[in-house]
């Protein structure tokens, strides 16, 4: 942890919520009783007016901010944008973060133990969507005496999850913050999102996925979906910049070993997450972004599917992101405009692709913290300031 | 083959050219012996004036034009362009078309025998370059008494060929046409190689290369490779018209199986590629596609790598072909004009992405008729009005 934590939360616990009513399932299974483990930032307010609460992205986890170690070198994923005066400021808002159901961080996921077996779920864990994520949220919320969210916040997935709250529970969400987000995939999402599955089914350590009873990992087919998912969140020109051509001896080798230095971050990424990410996980959590489509319930029609809603949204896209591009982004901004929403519109030019949404983007940071501050001014939550003067 | 042919070169029949002569390498080794398998189309006129060399791309063959057999019901895979009457036309123009240096279509390859062992080259196949093809392929011409070509025309990974032909032997290339093609691969094309590569070289099957000695094919990771290409020569456009979130059958069957079209489309693919084309080939191939840069030996300054150059070109991009994007043909096209040489550049608005230069795009037909009418005409090639009349 660095000494200057002046804009840090600090020391984070993870806490564990466990709940025993079953959880009916999109896919049309029950999942029995389940753990969702989370970590709060910021302190919640008397009225408990003030709760934002953080959605993960595909590979993503309840760990946004601060650390959960002295020795911790990095922080949580979105430390960036999280923490006291930053966009998301936890001197006005108290912030929850969750690892999603079927995750591999704590909550009931493939890794958990199955009660009816008493084995682990493996591949028999039930398919879950992004609207079984945020009814379990919902749910995490209630034991949270939160019965309405200042705001829903996330990129990418993340981003998706917001969208179902605003439609599943609008009365629960005062305000929405979209992010490197799209209303569904394209087939390009999905041919990705399948060649990653592919790499991992057809390793032969996957062993239909019950590769724990095999005391194995199907090592290799996670490295090559990270490898392509890799690719897919960087723009072209941050690939280019950050590696070029550039070799990693001088000279070529004319074989197989790393040559340019993008095949040795590739290979160094893929060989990380091999070994620390759950491959049933990974494989759920594609399946996921694909199914993920609320207009699909009305004839294609996004604009009808977000009737319901009834909070102000902010929408942001990034100029190189070529996973879920700016138009992407346009394509929810014009339905919303249609079904006569609220709307906020920013593309922020930046060359980072799609991981810019977990950067500290100078004009993202501005207008990201600008719609936040409004949201706190609105519930009349006290500023740093007010509240140091109140004391 | 289809009844209407007159548009067709009808029926060919591959030849085998072999070459004694050792073939010093890029990487050091020397080739001993090889073969090259190649097809012609057309007639060589007297003065031996009229030869036109096609260079193949990444999984491409000397099969470019005609059918093989009356009962193929697939012509080769430029039939669009070569023909009588087409962009390169063989009532003029005398065609030859090769399988590359370290093919799997009858070319000396990894799956020949290596005479030094009496078994398969397999792995131990020296790495061959775009610089290797040409100098091979010149051979080929010296084999056919053609001193200079009318044009070398090539798309693709065959477009660097054409680059390399006219840095190397400016005196033996009249006209070049480069289509679809890039100077030198981005961090993100050779990211792609990455993927591909790994997905190969980590299959259980693959032993090191020496598959074949194992009976066996490492069917997953080429599949997967060709999985991944396939995503790449595709625009997102064109893979959103032809599949869009199209599912497979009426209802999501919330597992593993194909739920959307797309995912069985490319499954398709991969799946009939992992048995028909050679692992080691593709591996080879694509290194060939990340080492070329004849600007590398200029300090990266390919105006001058340019230079040498003495031919007109005819450079080609596609709007929405994002693996070697318009950006990179006027990278070429620019560094051409800076070098002083004569250049010709249409970038196509086509929805087809890379793989549109495979297609009968009509405003690319009449651009590259046009080039390689005014190639025929400046060399006082007849047409076959002007044949017929003569007779």
């Amino acid at each position: 942890m660095p000494e200057t934590t002046r804009d840090s939360v600090g020391l984070v616990t993870p806490q564990v919520a466990h709940f025993d009513d079953p959880l009916p399932l999109v896919c049309g299974k029950t999942l029995p009783a389940y753990d969702l483990v989370y970590e709060t930032y910021g302190t919640l307010n008397q009225d408990r007016s003030n709760a934002v609460l953080i959605c993960h992205a595909l590979s993503g986890h309840h760990h946004a901010a601060g650390y959960h170690d002295e020795a911790d070198r990095k922080p949580g994923w979105w430390d960036a944008h999280i923490g006291p005066g930053k966009s998301i400021d936890t001197d006005r808002f108290f912030v929850i973060s969750l690892n999603n159901l079927g995750g591999c961080h704590g909550s009931t996921g493939p890794s958990s133990i199955n009660p009816d077996t008493g084995r682990r779920w493996g591949p028999d864990f039930p398919m879950v969507t992004v609207c079984d994520w945020v009814d379990s949220q919902v749910r995490l919320a209630d034991r949270l005496g939160i019965s309405r969210f200042a705001a829903v916040v996330g990129g990418s997935l993340g981003g998706m999850q917001v969208l179902q709250w605003s439609l599943a529970y609008p009365e629960r969400i005062a305000n929405a913050v979209v992010i490197a987000a799209t209303p569904k995939l394209s087939a390009q999402n999905i041919a990705f999102n399948e060649v990653a599955r592919q790499a991992i089914r057809s390793d032969t350590d996957f062993h239909d996925g019950h590769y724990a009873d095999h005391e194995t990992l199907p090592r290799r087919g996670l490295k090559l979906a990270r490898m392509v998912g890799h690719i897919t969140y960087l723009s072209e020109d941050a690939m280019g910049s950050k590696f070029g051509r550039d070799l990693r001896s001088e000279d070529l080798n004319f074989g197989f070993d790393v040559e340019f230095q993008v095949e040795s971050y590739l290979r160094y990424q893929g060989d990380a997450f091999s070994t620390s990410f759950d491959a049933n996980t990974y494989l759920l959590m594609t399946k996921a972004l694909d199914y993920f489509d609320p207009a699909s319930s009305h004839q294609g029609d996004l604009a009808k599917a977000l009737a319901p809603a009834e909070c102000p949204f902010l929408v942001v896209s990034f100029s190189t992101d070529w996973r879920f591009p700016p138009s992407r982004s346009k394509e929810l901004v014009n339905a919303l405009i249609r079904a006569g929403k609220s709307v906020s519109y920013a593309n922020i030019d930046s060359p980072h692709g799609h991981d810019a949404f977990l950067m500290p983007e100078p004009r993202y940071q501005a207008i990201f913290a600008g719609f936040m501050r409004r949201v706190a001014d609105d519930l009349k939550l006290p500023s740093r300031q007010e509240a140091d003067h109140a004391l």
